[in-house]
């Protein structure tokens, strides 16, 4: 059977595990929204690009799938810059799909005529236009893979409207496969005991649970920290719900005293920037010891130096722990 | 007397000429509105980036002068890409003002921390970050002079929120100049003659009055031109009102057959991009000569091979082109 | 008869007008290398690509046409950064080529990988890769024609291995056309005028003789202005040998007085940058008349203020000056 | 005491550990050097900065701390983006030290201006320019630390003429910490288990030891694993040395061979790319097993699927590995 390229895109998509999009449509992609839609998308056409671009983010963040975002070429890209930069300053999965020009129009003034890969770049961990239909699906799960794996962010796929309208033969596709949930880094044993070491020396000890807890759905986890030890805890606005705001440990109605006093912060999964006042004086105070827990190497030691800095995903870290403090007691 | 950044920044723009601002506010540009209504500047409080950023470079276009687009850090800057790119190719000028995090925070996860002036560049003439206060009027002058000088466009400037805090007492700030109109550049008589030769040899000819004459703001000369020789035209979009659409030259109603039937074309400021077909077969004769007149040599045999190729304001093109068909006739 | 990516860029090149190629060869583009020089091209291999690169734009500078760099990918392409930004600074006209990786071996790891389009952009008027290999011959005439025309300077054309090895039957290639010599702007004479009435009422005048009116060769032109009427020029280290430095009007060797005390300079195609010491006191008077004849109106005002600005090609602009001194005396 | 930014900056590289810069000086980086000599820094004079940059990166991979490259200003920069973009590909850790234009000559023609910050994004982890000499050690701390955590790279610094000149009370300049080494990501003990289980069952296992296990410096916990399961092993060209070619289980003489016949490849911090033909058939059996060990969960799936992905250093995975394979013996 032959296939044309908005169907191999559309199927390439679902296969990832792709599940919603949310786009405006116009030329080169009316059609790409109606194959997307045949293969079971859930479709959802929205007014301004920007907000089709927080949705899309929002739901990947919630399912640690991306949604797509779909838009046309030129302003339909260009008003989604503000979006992949949220997405991958916050580490939201995100997939952005821009039509483009025709290939044969390029250099001559095509219609919205515009080099959307190396635009999308600097708000992107991925950007790339698929050489050929055939090659597509290879280019949708890496897309798919990057914006979720390491620290989530956004991708771009480009499709200049040669491509989704060009035929190919279903078995010419290579099959692709499809990538399992994403690598999770463990914590070194050694840093976990001493963490419980400096917690458990702790005078005025605080936790503060910020997105990475919230994305790793690590409830259970600090919870049972939380509630083990006895430990106030703080939310970022992000890691609201990780623990409820009505448990009894919640400090956030003292925020401010809480950082000024603490002793000892834990860190899962959160940033010591403006959010957090860099983790310096006079909002903490000079002493403080910071123990950070994240899955990026690249923000430990970013405003202060911290104690003690654990590359880790928040649930094996923090099921460790417990485990350690567990035996202390 | 002592001013501070935004101050200075107000003062300059209006020793500039810039007359309207289209803006909205937050950290760090609040002060700074204030500063520019106080200094008699219009400004337009909008509801997004997109529109606010459209309406500064419609003034633009309209009076010769960009008008400021105001914007906050991060997504207040990256909500205007498309707007600045829809300035830069439709050749509008515009100048985008952002503020952004203070210098201090920067590295550190500042409030909305951007590279605004290297996201900028891809949509600009000019971008940059003026050093000190003292440096404010000159990098001013400058982004305003890019935005009107040969081929209009954007220009962004970016103050960080410590720069427009910064105070300089008056008689510190260097006395920046103000430049005049943008310069001309004049045809080539020779030229002009040959473009007469070939009008008064040509069956079919066809004037396409482009942006190009709207904005050099040519009406008197080019309605004398059509006048005068009988000549049929064709405005496109943007190039309506240069000679209005009743005059019963206007050959817009029957556009498809008269681009298909032209044997002569003078493009008049209008580029020969899909709007126009890209000035190919079947939408023209394959045997149709083009005279292209532009300020743009950049334009020149773009898609097609043009017969006399201009570069020139409008203006005294189609003045000496009067001139010299008069003396024909 | 049936054409490979390699046969088609070689004619390209040369039905363009391009004669010299300054190259690194390696995968991809060994093949390429080969085929130049049966279509007649003048190749030079080179042993680095810094050098290769400012070979190539030294001939672009004395002939007017690009020399083609030609290079691998990725270190091949990075090697002549520096040479793309000297060109574009400098405006010369240059044309560099590289190969790249194989399009399906794009996103996967391959050998030397590297979005090359995207990079060069910052350094380049025009930088594309062409889509198939019908359409090279199309990019190559634009490629030469944006290096030539208005400001001239860098083009970057990019070739993945696999389009370089593409087949294609020759009458399947649409024919292209060749542009003309760049078109010239001309002055406006009633600044002509102005300028001569400056020149005229100085009381030490100078010209200084850049770098554009050598480009432009107005040898015979500056020379006739600068004895007709006596005046002394200094040239730019570009501007040497338009008028020879023996001639009795140079005022090289008393150079830093002739800025001085000059009280109106006639800037023939000179930038006024720290070369020229930005035109500003000490190293001039402070109330030095500037005259800037330049084919860019950007150029214009641009450090000071200048009391004419002529856009201009320099050799019609000094035509009519002469022309209008010689009515004047 | 008073210090210039050429010594603050000097003191700071000691204080972070930096041990070696190679460097080619110019305007405005002569008193750097000599700054950097006097606070103890091994400064080797180059010839070409192409050459300065592989060297100072070489540095950095051997040691683990990067080395630094001193340039001058727009062509010194742009003669290095090659170097950053293999510091970069390669993941060795390098820092680039650029001169730049005093700030007061930006947007009026500088010596050599250029936007250095931005030019070199594309290749870097990090780029800035400190804002005040004040806060020169913290972006120092910060360009080096970014530089050897998570996947090391480049990093590029930019001081301006008067950045370097400007003076500062010793005690003004806030104190600034060194970072400890680098954090280091654990295996999930499960996945280590199916590695064993794998490597047991396989029948023509093969180890290829990559880049990562020896910039890791994983020598003795590879070998033991080598030795004591009587495995196979393939060197990468980077992997060479963490096992001596002449070990009786090195396989790279019959490496066609054995990558063609293995059922379960072992992959230590080797990538799958051009160098490894993509793991792909028929350089590989098509029901081959891949087992990939890597720091970057980015890496994970990125030719092939793998069967077991495992985010980890390789030394705390190899220790592992030998552990729960010598309980199974």
């Amino acid at each position: 059977m032959e296939l044309d390229g908005n169907a191999v895109l559309a199927k390439a998509l679902r296969e990832q595990g792709v599940e919603y999009v949310f786009g405006i449509v116009g030329i080169p992609v009316v059609e790409l929204s109606m194959a997307m839609q045949a293969e079971g998308l859930k479709y959802v056409g929205m007014r301004n690009e920007q907000a089709a671009c927080y949705a899309a983010q929002a739901i990947g963040y919630l399912t640690g799938k991306p949604g797509v975002c779909l838009v046309v070429s030129g302003p339909g890209l260009l008003h989604v810059t503000g979006g992949m930069a949220n997405a991958q300053v916050n580490c939201w999965p995100l997939l952005v799909i821009g039509g483009s020009t025709s290939q044969d129009h390029e250099g001559i003034g095509g219609f919205q005529e515009c080099p959307q890969v190396e635009l999308s770049r600097p708000y992107c961990k991925y950007a790339a236009r698929p050489p050929s239909a055939a090659l597509i699906p290879m280019h949708v799960e890496k897309a798919v893979r990057l914006a979720c794996y390491g620290r989530p962010g956004a991708a771009y796929l480009d499709f200049p409207g040669n491509l989704l309208t060009a035929k190919i033969a279903e078995d010419a596709i290579p099959m692709q496969y499809a990538h399992p949930a994403p690598p999770v880094p463990f914590p070194d044993p050694k840093l976990v005991e001493e963490v419980a070491q400096l917690l458990c020396a702790a005078k005025r000890p605080l936790v503060i649970v910020g997105k990475g807890a919230a994305y790793a759905r690590s409830e259970l986890q600090v919870r049972q920290l939380i509630h083990q030890s006895n430990l106030p805890f703080l939310p970022t606005p992000m890691g609201k719900g990780v623990v409820p705001d009505l448990d009894p440990q919640c400090i956030a109605p003292a925020r401010t005293l809480a950082l000024q006093k603490a002793d000892v912060v834990l860190l899962l999964g959160a940033r010591l920037n403006w959010i957090l006042h860099f983790g310096r004086p006079p909002r903490y105070s000079s002493d403080v010891k910071v123990i950070q827990v994240d899955v990026n190497a690249e923000e430990m030691h970013n405003s202060v130096s911290s104690t003690v800095a654990v590359q880790s995903h928040i649930t094996p870290f923090t099921e460790q722990l417990v485990e350690v403090l567990a035996k202390k007691h």
